[in-house]
């Protein structure tokens, strides 16, 4: 399966919150941002996520695969229901972006560099 | 010429400072993060940045490209001699990524889509 397809049943399972087929799609161990996490830490991460935003959904506005890499910038459009970066949610829908790339070993994601708009998610629950 | 070998010309011109280079990189116009820019503006802005940070070097540690499309994490280690995103400079070094897609149109930037780690040089220079 080409990586772009793999990509996108990972961005499929954690749209449907199926965290347990991570194991399909992460190495035991993933280092996110410098950071080395369990898979399990990594799962929960993004469950905590989705827990304060329940209509998070991971939407890929470019996508680019090359040998091992993937890089995505993923377009969230969604309205918090528990603070998120810290900030009380409003109620109100905002959007924002995440530019993020991965590298692949044997079909799984092995380390994230991620950067989200945060300035922008700040400013739209008013605090930027 | 590949879109590699196009996109590494281009940073070779930024680190150069060859901003009249550019005609050969960047259409007449190019949207920036959603705002349209002339590539006077465009040259502009990464001539400011320049001038706040006179050893900013673009380092590509992370290049995909497939189709017209061009991901790179980029990696700036540098000293701001100037203020830079409105945090004065402490006259340490700083390090920071920018995660960023462009689209290319016949071998030329038309979009760019960039997200660099604010918060991270806001922490850096102390206002974190």
């Amino acid at each position: 399966m080409d990586l772009k397809t793999i990509y996108l049943g990972y961005l499929a399972a954690l749209n449907e919150r199926r965290f347990g087929d991570l194991d399909d799609f992460v190495h035991a161990e993933v280092t996110y941002n410098g950071e080395v996490l369990t898979r399990q830490q990594y799962a929960a991460m993004i469950d905590g996520d989705s827990q304060a935003i329940p209509d998070l959904r991971f939407d890929p506005q470019l996508l680019t695969t090359d040998g091992d890499l993937v890089a995505c910038r993923l377009w969230f459009d969604c309205t918090p229901a528990r603070p998120f970066f810290g900030h009380p949610p409003t109620g109100e829908r905002i959007s924002f972006a995440e530019n993020v790339f991965y590298r692949f070993r044997e079909g799984r994601i092995e380390e994230v560099w991620s950067l989200i708009d945060r300035e922008s998610v700040a400013r739209q629950l008013g605090q930027g």
